[in-house]
């Protein structure tokens, strides 16, 4: 029973339409041009590298995307049994009439030939936002992104922030953002003013989101006015010689300035808890980062406290921080449980993480899932190995377990797919919190 | 098949009297007295708080028990996933004759009046705990309860230490402790008698435990007698001034020595480790705790080598620490695994932990769920909703993974759900330990 | 359709003919004599004692074997449910004839003297392994051993180092190591020649491997000349004195030293990660060690890095770790998934942390299992508790979920039982790193 029944469902999840709520989908280029955009993906060319093949197989500079797709697949074999590759297959099949079991040696250049065909349609994006179900992305924009040139009712602009916080003691970074608000940068409160600049600069493009990623060991806490202004003098009279301790002020500073600012311009906050960057060093580019699962929400303690009228949608990149996820979502009312992060985003966690979230989290304070993804292609096997998982733990959990209706599971899994991230996202985007 | 046998187990199951070994029942007012009761208990204030529901809403001064549940009914929908909600409509539907899916704005008050038909029953506590298949609850005493008016055999008292624990440092606590036990503090040693005294009563008024939260940092230690006298010389001089460290320093002291009284009375010492309280500040009454997952056993390693002749009884709050608890079961004589916890006393991490346990922790110790409850309403949903899960782990992980016959599977439940219960809280209660 | 479908599988991975990768067996004495050999081991004897047996019941000095087995199976019955349990069972049933469901008092004596029949076979241990579809096994050997007397391509000797890295400030394990090596201790850069010579005397005699257990909090560092003659000198100079400071700067020297070794000699190197070594203290033979689930591999982030040409088998104690496992598995090129050890060597882990990996960890990195064992009648209870696990996570997540056909899924199960031990411990055993 427990398998049609699965089928079923998941057959009416696969007919809702959605939003992707968090991507890193480039605007002006937002589908693969040939198959190695897609095979070029980190999770292909790292997972290629950690079974033999070599980093410069792949990195060497001016390589032909057709040679690079050949190298690749020479390497793909050890990959079979991933859930990754099942995402190449499934693209393969619904967009490339590819009907073979494998990527292999012997079928690649078929299967080259079929991805250039399709992609080079000129309505290519719309075709495949189509096919995949989805009418609009979330992207993840740089600060000082012009944001011009596209729809941004399909490519809807998030302000991403991991610059601001940990990287504006490199003088670059602080003339970038300069150049982008005509702020001069000479204290905290030029700075706040600079980062409201693009606050108000995004939202007039229709910003949706804030966002970043954060590492283990960050904690936010406030930063008073003279330990700010101490910590920015410092840094910008001897950048280069400015210790560790003025360079986690300043991050602090920025951070709480920026959960400040997403209360005044009313948008949520995404926070993408638990990676170190740069910690395997010989790894393929965006092969690198990796994580300590030794983190907490109580280091997030204050930050929920001091701004119950910013919605954090929250996502954490160890499955072992998932039931803090789902207990702060619980007791705090700005705390919504955000997707499946990253080295999460697998059957088997999303299944665990799923569960317990589904039980006992509001309904209305799930973010189901978001793709992550770069290209276009990835949304269809990506949402659909997630819808999978849906599937199996509404039959499972929810019709079997607890006796539901399949028409309530259904509901259910719709508000965690769409309706959340119409309510949490959306124009008037305010997730369950009070009203104040 | 796996369906219709769950199914005959949980009949089976279903069948076995019960002593719930953990709840905060009060022995003079132990079942609901309206709706209210039901619908204020913090999991269904928190979780409408959590998702959307002002605070005040519920904690006006006065507010009568009918607006209380017409507010709460309000903010119920987004809560409909939920296992909490499952209780109350478990609830609802074997106590109240409802029949509807859902409470609603348009059906509560059919439901309010029949609750208060069927609660204003004189002997509806005896009613509720038969019904219930409850034969006795152990309850959670202050030290200074009176311990008098009830029938300790259904209402068996344990002595709550986290004030003695925590808070004997303000002198409102100390001031409790004298007058209970006619005992002038003025020295450890004084405590020590203070605190045997306190044995003394509860035992003879047939207490079963001696039961503590802690949170995540506690890791007992002995205490010598110089730093435990310093220490409370310091509190007593000035105890708006005495710093953490003479604090934690009583903390131990009290902590130990309770210990050690544990030995002498032959008590077992229920550890329930992990809470945080207090990190939501704006929470509802009983919904601001949570945790910080990052916790380990090895912490109470030296309590458990310095009592050989205690039982202790441990829960976790956090699933993750759940495999410790496992392994220090197998390992430590004294170790018994408790139930499963509040953030942790849902299906998904109950089977998960469940599942564990069962396979590894000798079958005689292991203390299969407690209710937790505050009103005898509740012990019938959340003993089913465990009942279920072990039904579920028997079915598929004993009876079909391993080849158990059904008889042999439910002698195991039968053992976790009601025979340890006996052996560890029973008047001789005392757990696999080698005898001295 | 699923339970059908797991057996056939099941039936399938039975043939596969196996290669043990970590064992303790003694070459000179591979099987057990009587079954005091296989009760005596410590899963019983420290279950049985967690249950309520006294740890002088099974160590008193001259216990005759006869009569260590009827204490212990006196005390077995609270230990029925447990998978240890199981795996004594399954061994009486399949090596001994045994046709009950429980060893009791009343049958032990009959089981004890069948066993004697079996075991006193002369060729009994090819015998066992042959029945067990063992080919060879890999040992744990002290650096000192004299590796002689034994067949090395069934018995594959494997240099263990835990002495080596942690107790070499201790006179007696230095005179050890001069004494085998014949080199005078006199520096650091002496230490390091005596380590390379017992690389040369292992290799010689066709070691496959270098093994360690290591602590929770050790993190691997690399120590540089002046520090680690400093540290030695203090050492040699006296023992007895030397801080925590020293003797862990000698065990981060050696540690690394024998990391280099491994890169010359081209052996992997086992890290077993998470054992605290004696928390209880009055717990029987090797039923004292427990653990701190609280670990990262971000302590060995700079180890993998530094030795890229180094195949690390990794195990982890605690389950909560194997997230992070697998994740540094998919993306360091030198990180191989290894067994399911100790306490997480237990069905219900086993299922989540396989799940977990075979899902993201390409195939050719995954050592699926070892027994760990003592007496070469475990191997075949513990494979075919692996086996069974492996059959449901192949059925369930692979042929189910994703689709497989079920030769692709026994194809994966193959890799992971066998290929891989090849790859790894293979004469040319090297996992999937990138070739220098």
């Amino acid at each position: 029973m427990s398998q049609t029944l699965r089928e079923r469902l998941l057959n009416e999840l696969d007919t809702i339409v959605l939003i992707d709520p968090h991507t890193h989908i480039d605007p002006h280029q937002p589908a693969a041009r040939t198959l190695a955009d897609i095979l070029g993906y980190h999770y292909y060319t790292e997972l290629a590298h950690s079974a033999g093949m070599l980093r410069s197989d792949v990195e060497e500079p001016d390589l032909a995307p057709r040679e690079k797709v050949r190298r690749l697949v020479a390497h793909l074999e050890p990959l079979q049994n991933t859930i990754q590759y099942s995402w190449l297959i499934d693209i393969a099949r619904s967009f490339f009439g590819f009907a073979d079991e494998h990527v292999t040696r012997d079928n690649w250049e078929g299967l080259y030939d079929a991805a250039q065909r399709t992609l080079s349609a000129t309505d290519w994006p719309q075709q495949v936002l189509r096919r995949s179900g989805l009418e609009a992305v979330l992207l993840t924009n740089d600060f000082d992104d012009p944001l011009e040139g596209w729809d941004t009712s399909v490519y809807v602009p998030c302000l991403r922030t991991d610059d601001l916080v940990f990287r504006l003691h490199e003088p670059a970074v602080g003339q970038r953002l300069a150049a982008v608000t005509g702020v001069d940068l000479a204290s905290p409160r030029a700075l706040r003013e600079a980062l409201a600049r693009l606050f108000t600069r995004f939202t007039a493009r229709h910003a949706r989101a804030c966002a970043i990623s954060l590492p283990p060991g960050f904690t936010p806490i406030p930063i008073c006015a003279s330990r700010a202004e101490t910590a920015w003098d410092a840094i910008c009279r001897a950048p280069q010689q400015c210790g560790e301790d003025e360079r986690q002020t300043l991050a602090h500073f920025v951070f709480w300035t920026l959960a400040e600012l997403c209360a005044d311009f009313q948008l949520p906050f995404d926070l993408m808890i638990g990676v170190h960057r740069g910690v395997y060093r010989g790894g393929v580019y965006q092969g690198q980062d990796l994580y300590d699962s030794r983190v907490s929400l109580i280091q997030y303690g204050e930050l929920f406290n001091a701004f119950p009228q910013v919605t954090f949608p929250v996502s954490v990149l160890a499955s072992v921080a998932n039931q803090e996820l789902t207990s702060y979502a619980w007791i705090f009312p700005n705390v919504v449980t955000s997707g499946h992060w990253w080295y999460s985003n697998t059957p088997a966690y999303i299944e665990h993480d799923l569960a317990a979230r589904l039980e006992v989290v509001p309904g209305t304070k799930q973010i189901g899932y978001y793709s992550d993804m770069y290209k276009l292609e990835f949304g269809l096997p990506k949402f659909r190995m997630y819808k999978r998982v849906l599937a199996k733990v509404l039959a499972e959990r929810f019709v079997i377990d607890r006796g539901w209706s399949e028409t309530r599971a259904l509901e259910l899994g719709r508000q965690v797919l769409r309706g959340n991230v119409d309510r949490v996202f959306g124009p008037a985007g305010r997730a369950g919190r009070p009203r104040p």
